[in-house]
Parts: C-alpha cells; structure tokens; sequence
C-alpha cells in the first residue's frame, strides 16, 4: 500500500526535524538536557507502526478526498509523541523493561545513571512529560482556520484525559475490563485519530457518525489483538518480553474468556501464573496450554474477526467517500493480521 | 491589599467551579476516578499563595489598566494547575512525604491503598498528568483574539518544557545551579507569568523589557527565598519538613556560600548532614548552626535584598503605568517578606 508507506515517511520525516530542532535547543540549555530528547526520539523512532496517524490519514480521505493531507503532518507527529509518553511512563507503573525491540525508557536511564533505579524512573517521568509537551507544541503551532484548530485542541484533550482514567483502572485492576480498555487504548488508539481526521476535513455529522460506527469495533478488536500478542506473540516480533501480560496479572480477554470457561484443574493452572512476575517459563507454558485447551484463544480469534466484519461493514455508510473507504478498510484488514 | 485578596478569591472561586465538573465527568465515566481528581484538587485547594496568578495580574495593569482583568482567570487557574502538577511529580522524585501542611499526593495516594509505595507513587504521577492535561483545557478553552491566544500558547509551551529541563538539572545536581532555578522555579513562576500578563494586555516591546527586567531579579530573589525557607523555616508555616533542602542534600544558595567561606572543620560539620535523608537532628542542627557562623545565611539575606532592590528599581520605567508598578512593587515587599 503505497499511501500507507508515505504516510509513514511523512511523518517520520516530520518527527526527525523535529527531535532535531528540539536537541538543538537543549543543547543550547545544558549539556546533560540532550539526553531527556535523545530518550524520548530514541524509542519514537525506534519502530512503531504510526497506526495512529494512518488512521487520521484515511478517516480524512473519506470526508476531504480532494484537499492535501499535508495539514496533517504535525498532529500526526503528536500523535506520535503522545504515544511516547504513554508508553514511557506505563512502562515503569508495569515494570516492562523491553520496548519496540530495544529498553524501555526507564530502564536506559537507570543503565546510564549506574544502576540508580529512582534517578532512572524519575528521568524517564521527565522524558514522559517532555514529548508530552512536544505533542502539545506540535498540536497548537499550526495555522489553521479557527473552528478547525479549536475542535482538533478539544479531540487531543479528550485523549490526554481518558489515557490518565484508562490507566487508573488498569492499575487498580478494575472490574470492568471493556470501560478500562476503551478509555486507556481506544481513545487515542483509533477514536481520537478518526476524530481528527474528520475535524482537519470538515465532516459533516453523518460523516462522524460512520466513523464512529467503524471506530468502536476496530477499537476493540486491536484490544483483542495486543491481548493475544502479549500472550502468545513472538516476543522478536513485538519487541516486548514474553508472555509480559501474564506475568503481570492482566485481565486481558483470554483471562477472562478461560475463567468462564475453564474448569477447577485447569483454572489452578492458569493461577499459578498468573501476576506472578517471577513465574518460571514452565508455569507461563502450561498458563498458555490452558487458554488454548479450554478453548478462549480460539473464542478471542474469532470474536476479533466478528469485530472486524462490522467495522467493514460500517463502511458502507454512503455518506463515506471511496477513496478513504479503502483506506480504512485496509487498515482493518492489516489490524487482523498484524503480528506486533 | 484588597486587589491581592481579589485575584486569590477570583482564582480560587475558578478552581472550585473547574473541580467541581472534573469531578462530575469523572464519576460519569467510574467511580473510581474521582480519586485522582479529588487528589489534585486537595492539593491545589490546600493553600497555596496563587502568586503567578498575582503576577500575571499586576502585569497586565502595567500594560492595560483599564481593561477588564476578568480574561485572566481561566489562565490563572491553569497556572495553579501547572504548578500542581509539578508538584506531585517532584515530591515523589524528591522523597518530600509533606507539602502545604499535608500528605504529598504519592504519600496520600500509598496510604490509600494499603501501603503499597510503587501504586501510590503511579497513581501520583497519574494524578499530576492529569493536572497537566487540565491546565491545558483552561488554557485553550478561552475565546480572546487569535494574535493573543499564540501568545499565551507558545508561552505555556516555554514554561511547560523549561521546569522539565529545570528539574533534570536538579535530580542530576548540574554545577550550573543558577542555570537550574532559573529554568525549574524562575520560568514558570515569575517570567512566565509576568509575560502572559503582557500577552494578555498586549504589551509593547518596551513594557515586554521593562517586566523582564523586573522579573529577573525578582526571580533569583524568590528562589533564594525558598532556599533559606527549607533550611531555616518553620514546618508549621511552611507545610514542608524542616530542613528538607539540607537532608536532600541541595546545592541551595546557602551551601555554595558555605562552601566558599568555611574552613576545613566547618565544611566537615557541613557535610555529614547534606544528603543524608536519616541524619539526626542533632546533625541537622549543626549544620545550620555552620550557616550561620560562616556568615552564609547573612550573605544570602543580604543578596536577596538587593536583588528586590533591584526588581523595585526596574519598575521605575515609564513605559509602565502606575496601577500595575504599585502592584508589582507590593508583591516584590511581600516576598521579602514571606515565611512559607
């Protein structure tokens, strides 16, 4: 798909640019403020699949097809930046040590601060909070007409405050998974993006409306797919440990689906393994054994392609220009397949 | 000062009003959520001099006296709320259990949920991130004319990236102290305010100058304030531990002047408390019993005054009009004086 590989130079480029006016500028402050950008550039440009501003991108073709999608490009760098500073601080609040195939951000900076496990965390919050005022820098510097600006600054708001309430849950181990998931990932995973999208072209509230309505199940279904990724994926090909969820206790879709369905023995199992983050590889193994035996990775599978099926189906709503159908639709196939 | 109570009733009233909707969307999307609004709105709420506010305030009628001050509030708050948010994220970094004669939100936070320190302190940097993202919303909700909304933008961003760099400065004990206070504490506590006032009344380059010049020395004062507060001051005024500075182990004003007047043995006396976060009190005591021998702490008081000397004078530009100087010039006599 060569829209989508342009797509992504485009704001790769932007982002480059970027991280280097903003080391300049560091450098200008104090030698040592160089690393706080360095960080947050690092695990930026380290991968990352820039779904989110793929998916802003062809929300946009669907109501504008004809205007240039260079407007874009800042937001879609804040986006960007916005997932950076997500990532860098639910890695330490998940104690994850591997990210996008390389170290998380914390613990770089505890490596690089000899071994200092607070000054690490304490730097990586700092670098959190510094592409977190990137995203803002980049989301408020362009110039565009005013109703336009303003509804963009009221979609990036609301993701920045959901993301907060999504993690709250997340820690506290809330009950209500599907609230957590909507609020932590969903939001500024695909709802934010298309909103965006619509607001940069101008959409009509039908136009919303359709977007929405594909929104709301690929939300869920990229859940379903990070679920099983962090269960069973290849940790070469996630850039994440192993199995990290189990370990961490998560309450992903698998969990729950093998609790309904699972029986005493084959719970204990599961039990065993689960949030206990020194678990040997054996008791993850025979964890893994369980979901696929009691039957919730093949539940999980097949109700993430139901989510899928209506998501494409959403987009056959008229209102929907072809161009940016196609592109969404893409999307949601690409979604089914991906593999980190 | 009537005008002083004023702008603190008007911010306060603001803040409450904000809280009070935060807390309510927040009870909408899970009962769980209200905590880390009602965290930062303890914080916030609990004292606190709302002196940018002030600032802000006192400039804005040296450049537009006649104007109604009442554009300001929305920024006001947000100010409050940009300083709430460092807060939390500091205190953790810093080890500080009190703040404003309570618990520091990560302490609060820790003991709500039995004890666990590594929840507390996430939930804390959640908390502060959502102070962050709220002092956004105040920031760009506003409807003021296009040229002033930049304006105050790109000086939020400022402020915003500069306490970051400020702050790794200090966790990483940079030599170049004067450089760090200016970015961690000068930036966004008198510069940054001092030109939002200029924004907001639409100063020319001549009072921009003047207000720097201002603000300058005003800035390097405050600090030197904070620092002969948290080693000398009363915790019952100043709502932190005595001597916290000293046990943290600060290269405050009054240990680089220590370190330049005193002999072997008194820098020895010196030495053993600084940066042991369990010294005794004894220890504690004779530490600072060695700032006031060498005469560090006389040294420092005298700078401050001349420094607020120096601030006064600047405000003898004529570009600057009357009601404002006054105010600037209460404020500059206030903080000479303040013990909290």
């Amino acid at each position: 798909m060569r829209w989508l590989t342009e797509v992504r130079a485009g704001v790769d480029e932007r982002l480059e640019r970027y991280f280097e006016a903003k080391r300049d500028a560091a450098r200008g402050l104090a030698p040592e403020s160089v690393e706080l950008v360095d960080a947050i550039a690092a695990l930026t440009m380290r991968g990352g699949k820039r779904l989110r501003p793929a998916l802003m991108h062809a929300a946009f073709c669907a109501v504008a097809p004809d205007r240039d999608p260079a407007v874009l490009l800042d937001t879609g760098a804040a986006l960007e930046l916005l997932q950076t500073y997500l990532l860098v601080h639910d890695d330490w609040m998940d104690h994850d040590e591997e990210r996008r195939g390389g170290p998380s951000v914390h613990a770089a900076l505890r490596e690089a601060h000899g071994g200092d496990a607070h000054l690490g965390a304490s730097l990586a919050i700092l670098a959190g909070n510094l592409a977190s005022a990137c995203a803002w820098e980049l989301i408020t510097r362009g110039e565009h007409p005013r109703a336009i600006e303003r509804e963009v600054t009221r979609a990036f708001l609301r993701m920045h405050q959901e993301v907060v309430y999504g993690q709250q849950l997340d820690l506290l181990a809330t009950s209500d998974v599907s609230l957590m998931q909507q609020l932590k990932t969903g939001s500024y995973t695909v709802r934010g993006p298309l909103m965006l999208g619509a607001a940069f072209g101008e959409a009509s509230d039908a136009q919303r409306e359709a977007l929405l309505r594909y929104g709301r199940p690929l939300g869920e279904a990229f859940q379903m797919r990070d679920d099983l990724l962090g269960t069973f994926g290849d940790s070469g090909a996630t850039g994440k440990a192993v199995s990290s969820d189990l370990r961490e206790g998560k309450r992903t879709a698998l969990v729950l689906a093998a609790e309904r369905r699972a029986d005493a023995a084959a719970r204990a199992d599961l039990t065993r393994a689960l949030g206990d983050r020194g678990a040997s590889d054996e008791a993850i193994e025979a964890a893994r054994e369980v979901l696929v035996r009691v039957g919730a990775k093949a539940e999980v599978e097949e109700r993430l392609e139901a989510l899928l099926d209506d998501a494409r189906r959403a987009l056959e709503d008229d209102s929907l220009r072809e161009l940016g159908r196609e592109r969404l639709r893409a999307l949601a196939d690409q979604l089914g397949r991906r593999d980190r």
